[in-house]
């Protein structure tokens, strides 16, 4: 089948259907070879059409980053459903309308939240303690026993309240050197949380442990001792994974496809139609330069190898900057199309309408 | 009139009408005195209710950065648009429905985008020729008189083409480094669009020229010689704006809420519900750090002065996290919401939903 770009006019995200099937595949096969649960991200794509990809895989239980979020892919037919997000309390009373029509699991790692909860719950409802493993974002202190324990206290006066388990984000495996630190700091962070489910097993025989970022499950082969992983983007990849060694080129499975409107040969920089609105402004250091995007060769109905050299530079709020080696002079027109992975998927998914290789609308979620 | 904050659930614009009405009256004041048509940029709000708030100060004609904003705005009752984005020629169809129905004006600043258009209009259509000043992003170098006459000579094959001056964006003012050489970038392109209008004036006694960043508007009292100003960002502000000397903070009219969800005393930090999916990822630089917002105290029913030392320092999809000095421990928790000044409200308010302080919800352009 090949490809109808003449009706692509305006910045859009191109999916490679049959790409993001083999990585849903492959890591779905990795998982189960390490005995884990495979919940992904569903915040990557946000979309009831690439939902329908991963459950024609055999995917049942995902995680999503909003309640918004959770509605839209509950609605979708989706009935099981983690927001790896902290309870936002302001919010209560859609959880519990969640609550009420689907397996729904939240996470708390606070008091205060941990009171609204036990006050305001009618209905079962599970929840995940955070654990921060280092990140220094969200969560307790992977080490900080005492306070799980109080949380523990305070959730056992609500018996709705079910304790699943600990859940982790190794987001620093983003600004690792190298694959093998991504390796190093996902190992690491997997023994830290057998060690803390062991201390609460005695207790909790049922829960769980559940970790998952892209970078760490893309590059380590086997998450045993994980009871759960929750990978996200690796459904898409982008050039942050590129560069970090997390895929392989074969992999990238969207692009963000830009019309030319200018073309400066004498300063080699095209002006294009995609910017902050679209991109977002997410970075990647190629070459010494910050990028929000680079080429990458399109053949017939196929994304081919990425192409460096074309570098997405600058980004206003609708314009973006690319720059081109001076050998490629003459090969561009404003009406072009542009194929550009982003620096980050997630943030372009998330601004861009988006389509099919064979041109199929995708249905997406917006806040 | 009593703010009703409970009703905040998740990140939300919130926008002070009044302000921006001040804010607006204020810039229209500035334009007429100089003789100058005030023709606003709608990018920055993209909204049809704050539209309403231009009209009833007597606004009638407006700029926006895309044609589906223009398309928007159009159904909206705005009949006189700029379009100031390099025309996109794979939206050729839209150029021409839209130009069937209000006074709409295109920039070209390429040959074969003028090839294009000429051989596809059929009906009247204004276009600008983008210049550039010296900023390297869109527009043809303003010295280049010979590409200038070219294109004429060009848009003349089509009698349906109506050439009405020159557009430029003096978008190099955002990197000066004082009030003072805001000023001077401002009045040097002014003194050099007045030069090339005069060369053109003999052939095109009608032309006019446009200029208009919000910072040089902002700074400059005095826009004589120019015929139109476009600033967009000065309705709301924020704080890029107010680091550069462009506004007091008594002009800031938008803040981003957002759900207080975890409080790390131990570290000084707030995780907020605010992530990049919401500001954004444009930063400004306060006492060294890199900042995507910071702190504005808010009384009752009025923003109060911006706490610089409250500072949104990091950003991931959903997820902010918030620095505040170690004294003003014990002041935060859970289900609280933070006011933030964000750095750039234009990209904020692309991507927030938003309501005024009496509690009326925004209509907004989405692509």
């Amino acid at each position: 089948m090949k490809m109808n770009n003449a009706a692509i006019t305006r910045p859009t995200l191109l999916v490679d259907r049959e790409k993001c099937i083999q990585n849903i595949l492959w890591m779905k096969a990795k998982a189960e070879k390490s005995g884990c649960l495979f919940r992904p991200h569903f915040k990557t794509h946000q979309s009831a059409t690439v939902g329908k990809w991963f459950a024609s895989c055999g995917v049942h239980s995902i995680t999503v980053s909003s309640l918004g979020m959770a509605g839209y892919f509950a609605a979708n037919g989706w009935n099981n459903i983690t927001v790896a997000f902290p309870l936002n309390i302001r919010e209560m009373d859609t959880v519990r309308e969640l609550a009420s029509k689907i397996s729904l699991q939240v996470l708390v790692s606070s008091m205060d939240t941990m009171q609204n909860l036990s006050a305001l719950v009618h209905a079962p409802l599970g929840f995940f303690i955070e654990v921060d493993n280092g990140y220094c974002r969200s969560g307790i202190e992977m080490k900080n026993t005492q306070a799980i324990c109080r949380l523990l206290e305070m959730a056992e006066q609500n018996p709705h309240l079910r304790f699943r388990g600990f859940l982790s984000h190794f987001g620093d495996t983003y600004d690792a050197a190298s694959p093998e630190q991504v390796r190093a700091i996902f190992n690491a962070g997997k023994l830290n949380m057998i060690a803390l489910k062991e201390k609460f097993l005695p207790d909790f025989p049922d829960i769980i442990i559940s970790a998952g970022d892209t970078p760490g499950c893309s590059l380590v082969d086997d998450f045993s001792g994980l009871d759960e992983i929750r990978p996200g983007n690796f459904v898409y990849y982008d050039l942050v994974q590129y560069r970090l060694g997390s895929c392989r080129s074969g992999q990238i499975a969207a692009v963000v496809v830009c019309p030319v409107v200018e073309v400066h040969e004498e300063r080699s920089q095209l002006i294009i139609y995609g910017g902050a609105v679209h991109f977002s402004k997410d970075t990647v250091l190629i070459e010494d330069r910050k990028v929000f995007g680079c080429g990458i060769r399109m053949q017939e109905n196929a994304l081919e190898k990425p192409d460096l050299s074309v570098k997405l530079v600058k980004v206003s709020q609708e314009h973006g900057i690319v720059e081109y080696p001076a050998g490629m002079r003459g090969n561009f027109k404003p009406g072009d199309l542009l194929y550009l992975i982003p620096a980050h998927s997630c943030l372009a998914a998330n601004l861009l309408n988006a389509r099919t290789f064979n041109g199929e609308e995708l249905n997406l979620f917006r806040a």
